[in-house]
């Protein structure tokens, strides 16, 4: 899933800590990053969020099965 | 989302209390019923075990947009 964040990420030239700040809370490049690499899972409704940051449907986001 | 997993485990003819079983942990059957009314967010990697134990993939979870 990290690597589906990160390919979204780049194909719309969001920076992990631009990213993080669409995202709103208190999390920053290092969290996306760490997201990223799959060291750290989050909540559905935030993938909901990074969902919509990134302008892809969750199915979009999952789909590496 | 917790629609999805209601229709999934009432496939499974699963009782919420069996699907918390079969995650493992300390989760019972009220966590699973405030998944599915929505109540509650899981993490990524509990929305993968659930899609596991309902022998489902995390796209026909999350396919509900």
């Amino acid at each position: 899933m990290g690597n589906k964040i990160r390919e979204y990420r780049k194909a719309e030239n969001l920076s992990q800590a631009k990213l993080a700040e669409m995202l709103g809370g208190n999390s920053d490049g290092s969290y996306i990053s760490r997201l990223e690499l799959g060291k750290l899972s989050c909540s559905t409704d935030q993938l909901y969020r990074i969902s919509r940051a990134l302008d892809v449907s969750l199915k979009d986001l999952v789909d590496f099965e």
